[in-house]
């Protein structure tokens, strides 16, 4: 099976060219100057990308399909999860594997391999979220490597529940480090949080604003400096995920100057949405925006340092974080944001976004004229490819490479909202926002499974991708 | 006329890809997967790069051929000198064109095409170095982004020759921004090196090694600050070149870290040569290595934070400032280096290397363990494409782009040394290191210019480029 | 002739004492516990100090009488400003002969030396303005320590007038530096200024406004820093001026971090004044808060800098940078303010304050809570004897200093106005300005010169100093 | 009783003056000018201070007499102890009760006082450390606030023992808000450091050298900032405990150049010691210099950076952290530093150092030309008295003082040794050393307790010091 791409602008995190592409069977094989073979008779299937951006698909390396999450599951499955993953241009995602306490990494393993297995639209891989550190897990990290889970999550967040101290960080770290492995870290005080939280419910500040009010932003980049320190020790890298605090943007920045080889991520909904605008709305409404960390104060300045360090590259990939759950009852796991009603503490974390992040980072990021086309690709795509060890076959339109292509159109203007997207959650956290730049057709390893706004893919064409160890040294 | 390279691995600034590359005319046309096309019917030439790197021709921003310097010149003319260009590898070369004192930039221009015009082995264009600032000069800065010649360099050094003061660099730099224009610096504080410099004769320090140690450190940081408050009022992208002090880059990855377009390179000499190894040589033979920026102490750690830069990419670029002057008398311009015996301050200022670089950068950076292959690339052609508006055509392997491309042998091990260089110029600064990496073949927009050790081309085949303004953001 | 201060609490930069003082002739020449002795019965003169603050005269190193500047001079004289001060609680002043271009640093001591002999209601010393520095003048400079003027005060601004060059200034640094003299500097890049202000007024930007808005806040730390680098490399004090800038004040904090012995002051307009409140006001009412540094934009966030400078000794000094001139026509020297009228590059740089300063700290310092009293005096006193070679005669209470001693109530509530005043000019910045603490008594050398509102000294009181070098590290 | 010192060089924080001082009954009750009284005719006892400085009392805030440690007792009882620090120039010391876990506040404070009662020959009080931080113990800390412990010690390091989580440290910290006290901290992240120790002993690196080794300098900066971080939410003075890592005495000056309350010590062994010429000896003799924070390397310039944080005020006093143990066998102790043979994680932590400090700071310090006598006496006596609500009866010498008096022979030049000093240890960690500057009388209260060499104080004379609170601002 051949087809080409003819036509379009093919852009990558460095390049941007006209050119035709052609793939055969699940790669891209060739690209050329347009017009100049007449791969088209020999061609299966012609795309006509005149006037269109051809880019590699998304890689969002931050998903939870199913999570259990404060006594209920993220509304997602794999396989509605993965599916809006794909109409908004993401093709591979890479989710966490849990392994709880008094589990082994194994546990875990098996456990999310087994939720997945047949059920994603995308490609997807799985990072290790490390539960329990002990003698016996830290063997296991090798055993995880080899079958293709080369990252390992900790979280200095939520005490008694994922919570490692830093004595297990550090031996986590220091066992990864032999690895080549990449620690991937939840980086807030959650000791300290704890304790403002519980404060507030006893001042009867129970809102989800307080969510937010109880998460300072010194809090993160504290923690965000801990783990740097501890992974100096280690000499592991690492990489701090979902990242929305300008203080601890700048200790990445300190840390990166200084050469080590630390990264981070941030998501979208840090860049569009502002505790003024959004957590403190009247009511219960501000549950939507509770997730960890926590959306800030717009007038702290933290989008804008956000937005910087994307430019600047002191934070290197967008993710989604993406852990939605309803507001009103879930169809068959009941009450799920309301289980915070009145106790914001027990508000489950966490917002829908697997479908937002492509377009709408060429929206705020391209459109906004705060980056260029490549280095939207970059942090879409490129770049959590070589972090996580998918390079090659992902994050780039390239000869050998998976044919994993998303045409997109850059002038296409629509708004987003619940009743468009398609995420299992009875909310968006981007309602009513107009924006500019949509996906139009997608492509996975060969196969067209979106085509224009019509899923055509089946139940299982995402496959298990087995990772390599970080490729990107700084 | 058409060419195929099968069997190398092609990389650049962000891919690495076993791919045949298919030369129509002066372009790129086709990258194809090994094989799976029979392009090679239809060549009329094919070239086996089996266990080659197949990568983009060197850019080198910062050159002085035939430059009239402390009454004499550049040893190398612009046929000499581009041609050692192309036998390292470098494919396009952006020469300095200078505005004297008294002069319009028009005639500096002038006398500059002319001086190329003919001559050259590889691409050619030209920067301006603004030596006289001021109303009517200020308005030709229009006509000559039009001419292709979109970036100007002021000296914050040399008080009485090429120096401006901090007013006329801040109405060049408003100027500059306006046209889009990027504005490089040389970032001395020549005003207070001169009274060390002066200072120094009076105590009978006359030797090669005070030029190094009468333009200590602080000096270059301390203009390179100033350069970038005065680049923020006026609003314009700021290049400093030839980046040698560890302060001075840390002031450029502060700048950075805040968001400003700020943009520095450093040169090989800075990277391999000291004062302690090299300046400080018994009797004359530090004059060698005399140049400014001056090479530096070892002890001082400027080395390891040169090259921490180049990874974390607060230095963008490593051009050479190639400039060299003989030792022993020049066949036609008699006293060259000697011109300073017994008084450091007369020795013309500045080295040989334009051969050198993209060879040694693959040795010290790639074989050194301090950065990748793409980052390579980067640093000594696909940045520097993207700075000074070369891009698309220069600094890739992409369909459309033209077809300069260096076949690079990563396992050969030589000795450098002046017997085996092609410099007009009686010594070598490397005499003696034996390096990994070896340039087999160089393709000038799809002619072969260099085969093995043999050059291949003929005198004009470089072509004048006429530069767009920069397209990188950061 | 004895005097005893009995019941009062004497504060000093470090003690805050029940304690009586007695002081004999001009000394102080016993403190003792209040009762144990009875001096009262020895005494020519007893002050009931109960209630109130004994404080050390205060020290104002930066003032400018009957400066010639502009085209005029500064309204007050030595006598009137003087005066002034004295009703202010400052006994001693330190003010700035100037050695303009072509003339010797002798002939402007000479000529201050004159101006001012005779005519001092408060002991006064003088800094040298190095308004002509060549290998004459540098000379000079030895003579002047001799004579008591330890420090050389130089101009990054005003390009043409006063201003050195960095060569200049660096060979004043060196000099210096071997003196153990310190420099004081006027940080501000004049040359870029000069820029923006013909450009301003080139667009019709004439009104007072535009001198601060021509002056931004990184012209001032970026001269800040390079006078930071030329000392570095002189090895010498430095004392940078009217500090007005975060940005400027960030860069000496850095400096002192290291360890270097770096120095700054602010004056009360920078801690009071701002372009939203101030200068800005309609018509030509902003030219009375015309002065370089500028008052600076209140929403940057200057003022808050300033008092955390004050209060963490980033900042060391409170001086006034006292240079008034008259709105309305000045009686015999005519036009003043108003020779700006319609452009404001020709308003006379300067405003009133030498009688503000200390009472003025009290309210905004202690009273508003930012430092204690101990750091009030320091900052009025004490900081500035130690740093201009005052030290022990000035600046402290204690047995064997100079009697200069300040009887305060830190009760009394009054309203500053130009009604109040007592400097020769017809306007206060600090019209209406409700504050707390006052004056009650000040004694020169052991003689009551203000009692109450009423002057009670004569002519001729104050004597010249001949100062030290200075005696403090850092 | 009244006692004259005559004739000396009086010597505070501030000022230096010729002055005699007159002492009646326990506090100074006037100073003169040299003859101006004739005291000596009315007083009971004359000192001759000709050529000597006098100056206040030495203050050691940082003491552990007879702790218990690591199943033995530091080896100075609080008789033997404070008689050391009283022949070293020291008059007052704080001590630390000690809460163990399980136990209230008032159980240590009762144990302590009782301890010290009666034996002390210096006056003395005491802070908290808080071993068990709960609902109940965080309301004993107004009583001991009430009781004049107004400091409360938390430890990061020593896991299972002293050590508090975050979260405790958090809450300490608010309750310390409420009541103006303040929180010390030994700044150690001792869960990593146990990762760190055990995996050595595991690798058989058993040898005291490991102790420092397995201690890293960013173990101390990360939970310095970390402290720094907590303290910052909480609103609370930190007081940061014998600081030894450069990087942690950057964490602090950059929180005081934003304007925190945040204050710090370091211990003259920091200064002196080193693991190259002290830890790492053969055998067994490291384990003399085994305490924590360790000894660091000299190598990474902790040292200079310790002195340069003087001279800044970046560190603010100079404690002993003085904590005893003997090498051979204490006479009833027993094993003391052996119990660590063969497992230096079994080394008590301590060193001796009461005796020591006063007069090796002002060898280092003063005759060293890195600090003046004003801030030597700042250092050991004024700055602890002020943050530790002892002023101003302690840490000057002013009228109404405490007559803590010691008179200083600036010039007296002697050697340390184990045979010369009082301490009950069986070395000295500054064997040989060459010192100038000896402590020649010491006054306690108007009571001389050391005259020359001979201590001719009683058992006793030391009274408890009920403590205000903190009285500095910055």
């Amino acid at each position: 099976m051949k087809t080409l791409i003819k036509g379009g602008t093919v852009v990558t995190a460095i390049d941007t060219v006209e050119a035709d592409v052609l793939v055969d069977g699940e790669a891209v094989v060739a690209l050329a100057a347009p017009g100049s073979h007449s791969w088209e008779d020999d061609a299966d299937k012609v795309i006509d990308a005149s006037g269109k951006l051809v880019v590699p698909g998304g890689i969002d390396p931050h998903t939870h399909m199913e999570l259990p999450f404060g006594g209920t599951y993220a509304s997602d499955t794999f396989e509605t999860g993965s599916r809006a993953a794909a109409w908004g241009g993401t093709t591979t995602m890479v989710d966490f594997a849990v392994q709880v306490k008094g589990e082994t990494m194994m546990d875990g393993y098996t456990n999310w391999m087994e939720k997945a297995a047949g059920n994603c639209a995308v490609d997807y891989g799985f990072h290790m979220i490390a539960g329990d550190i002990n003698e016996s897990s830290l063997k296991e990290m090798e055993q995880l490597v080899d079958l293709g889970v080369t990252s390992f999550k900790l979280f200095m967040a939520y005490p008694g529940v994922l919570y490692s101290d830093d004595g297990d960080i550090l031996r986590a770290m220091q066992t990864a480090a032999g690895l080549d492995a990449m620690i991937m870290m939840h980086a807030e005080n959650g000791i300290a949080i704890d304790v403002l939280r519980e404060q507030a419910i006893a001042r009867g500040e129970t809102d989800p604003v307080y969510h937010s009010l109880t998460r300072p932003a010194i809090t993160e980049s504290e923690a965000t400096h801990r783990a740097i320190v501890l992974s100096e020790l280690a000499g592991v890298h690492l990489y701090v995920v979902h990242m929305s605090a300008k203080e601890a943007v700048a200790e990445i920045a300190e840390a990166r100057d200084r050469g080590l080889p630390v990264f981070a991520e941030t998501c979208p909904q840090y860049l569009f949405l502002s505790v003024e605008d959004h957590v403190s709305k009247p009511g219960f409404e501000g549950a939507k925006y509770v997730c960890s960390t926590p959306i800030r104060l717009r007038s702290e300045g933290h989008q804008e340092a956000l937005w910087n360090g994307l430019a600047t590259n002191d934070l290197q990939v967008v993710s989604t974080d993406h852990c939605p759950f309803c507001m009103d009852d879930h169809p068959t796991l009941g009450m799920q944001k309301k289980l915070g009603l009145g106790d914001f503490t027990a508000i489950p974390n966490g917002l829908p976004g697997v479908e937002d992040r492509y377009q709408l980072m060429y929206h705020g990021g391209v459109v906004g004229g705060r980056i260029d086309v490549n280095r939207w690709v970059e942090i879409c795509s490129t770049a959590a490819a070589k972090m996580f060890g998918l390079y090659p076959k992902k994050g780039t339109i390239a000869v050998g490479s998976d044919a994993d292509i998303v045409i997109f159109d850059p002038n296409a203007k629509w708004t987003k909202s619940v009743e468009q997207h398609h995420m299992f959650v009875d909310y968006s956290v981007y309602e009513g926002l107009e924006v500019q730049g949509k996906v139009e057709t997608v492509m996975l390893r060969g196969k067209v499974i979106v085509d224009g706004d019509e899923y055509v893919g089946e139940k299982g064409d995402g496959q298990y991708l087995k990772r390599d160890t970080v490729s990107v040294h700084h």
